[in-house]
């Protein structure tokens, strides 16, 4: 068994695009410039975006944090986003989710350029990745794609079993396994809340992705020997031994599994610390104009 | 079994369809108006065109058809696009594909604007399909799930297994069939060229949509007993029983497979009559604008 180290990856790539941004600039070019707008006080969505802008300081990028109390206006958002979308010196730039209720998540996503959508969530960037055409990929399928890439894992002919339905992993993810590349030509199975025998459906992957939000949910009984298990499940739940009292458990019951894995992603520190690391590198790729002109 | 009518379904669409629109026009509203673009004299394109347009007069809307010689540029081309998307008299536009090879069909989709996509091959319609966003949904995709709705087939937590990944069926029929809706809620296996025993996949298949342009690929060792099967497949085999010489040849062994299956369609006559009539939803969808206001 194989444990697929996220955090040295992310950390890995980091310095790859650190290297990147050290040559643009040493060519007169700017710094990519990344721009977060954060809604609220949910602590959740602080702590991602904190985690943002320290990585854009780290990276050498420079980011604009825009801050909102939770009773802005949908239309006073919309305008900062026309706005940003209007400004030159921003290459890429995210919403923060959750919004407050009184906000359309739909409408803002919409609005917001699609050439600088760095999070993905754009139909646009969402339609042109089902086609199979450049486009910035959501933070997470990303993440999990350069993971399999970085370890070398064989997809092609593989059964790769999606667990869960999202807009932002499962879907997404499972579009991108069956693609004609490397990662990907998988066969591939999407299972949800409505599907009968999930473990009959698990038992026959050879890589299982699971995006279900259900703490310890993938026991050994359900996984064949030799799979590949990526867990994308980030629960708080209740632990007695952190002083916070929680613990993020992922979707995998990870003391069992892992024996009968050739690799496995650990909770913490598998896909997580990809997901900004993707948000990154769309930046870097919205500074350089390599998606679109 | 029960054999899937197409060609009955289609009739009675489009009569619904002729009945609303002589409401409209009834009401003092203008027929709906569908263009459709054709380059050069392609066999299988004008046989395409000239059948849309047939069906446009037969159902009351009104139709323009746009040729030009296989040699017109891509710049010319894309100005008519440009011209079509300001002309407010036209709801909805088509180009007929294939194109000659120095056009780039992607760049000719991508120029028309997407609120008269009635093709829905625009990624902003890919994109919102798989969000499960109101859209124009591609014809044959959407005259499957309207041939499963019309004979009230049952869906949720069923086995669906699509075989092939193209654009234009496997991907987005998988897509549809996986949302959170009727037809829907369905557990998706999209097969292909790189899948390893596909046999053993559609065996255990509730669904089985094939849509791979191999003929009589499909036997019945391969189909469940009391399968749904849907026949996308139409490729043209030689034939000593008609005049042309030719007859078109479905994915399915459909003697041997029918006694097997719940539901059928056949080859001609199932999927393939559904294809316009969606189309003509679409342009129907369009001038009502019931998508995009």
């Amino acid at each position: 068994m194989q444990l697929i180290d996220g955090k040295a990856v992310a950390a890995q790539i980091k310095l790859e695009i650190a290297a990147e941004v050290v040559q643009i600039k040493a060519r007169g070019g700017k710094a990519p410039h990344l721009a977060a707008i954060l809604v609220g006080h949910d602590g959740g969505s602080e702590t991602y975006v904190a985690n943002k802008v320290r990585t854009c300081s780290e990276i050498g990028f420079q980011s604009t944090l825009i801050r909102y109390e939770a009773d802005v206006t949908e239309s006073a958002l919309l305008e900062k986003i026309v706005e940003l979308n209007r400004d030159a010196s921003v290459d890429g730039f995210i919403v923060q989710l959750p919004l407050p209720k009184h906000i359309s998540e739909q409408k803002v996503i919409e609005a917001i350029d699609y050439r600088k959508d760095v999070d993905g969530f754009h139909p646009v960037n969402v339609g042109r990745m089902a086609i199979g055409l450049p486009c910035y990929l959501s933070a997470t399928p990303a993440g999990i794609l350069e993971l399999l890439k970085r370890y070398r894992i064989e997809t092609s002919g593989k059964h790769c079993v999606v667990l869960g339905r999202s807009n932002i992993v499962g879907k997404p993810v499972a579009s991108l396994m069956m693609q004609k590349t490397y990662p990907g030509d998988c066969t591939v199975t999407v299972c949800h809340s409505h599907t009968k025998d999930i473990k009959s459906h698990c038992l026959q992957a050879d890589i299982v992705i699971s995006a279900l939000g259900a703490p310890r949910f993938l026991t050994a009984d359900m996984v064949k020997e030799g799979a590949v298990v990526i867990d994308v499940g980030t629960t708080r739940v209740p632990s007695e031994h952190t002083k916070s009292g929680f613990k993020l458990s992922g979707d995998v019951c990870f003391d069992e599994v892992a024996p009968k894995c050739s690799f496995i992603t650990p909770v913490p520190g598998g896909v997580g610390p990809m997901t900004i690391v993707s948000l990154m590198n769309n930046t870097l790729l919205a500074a350089k104009k390599s998606v679109y002109p």
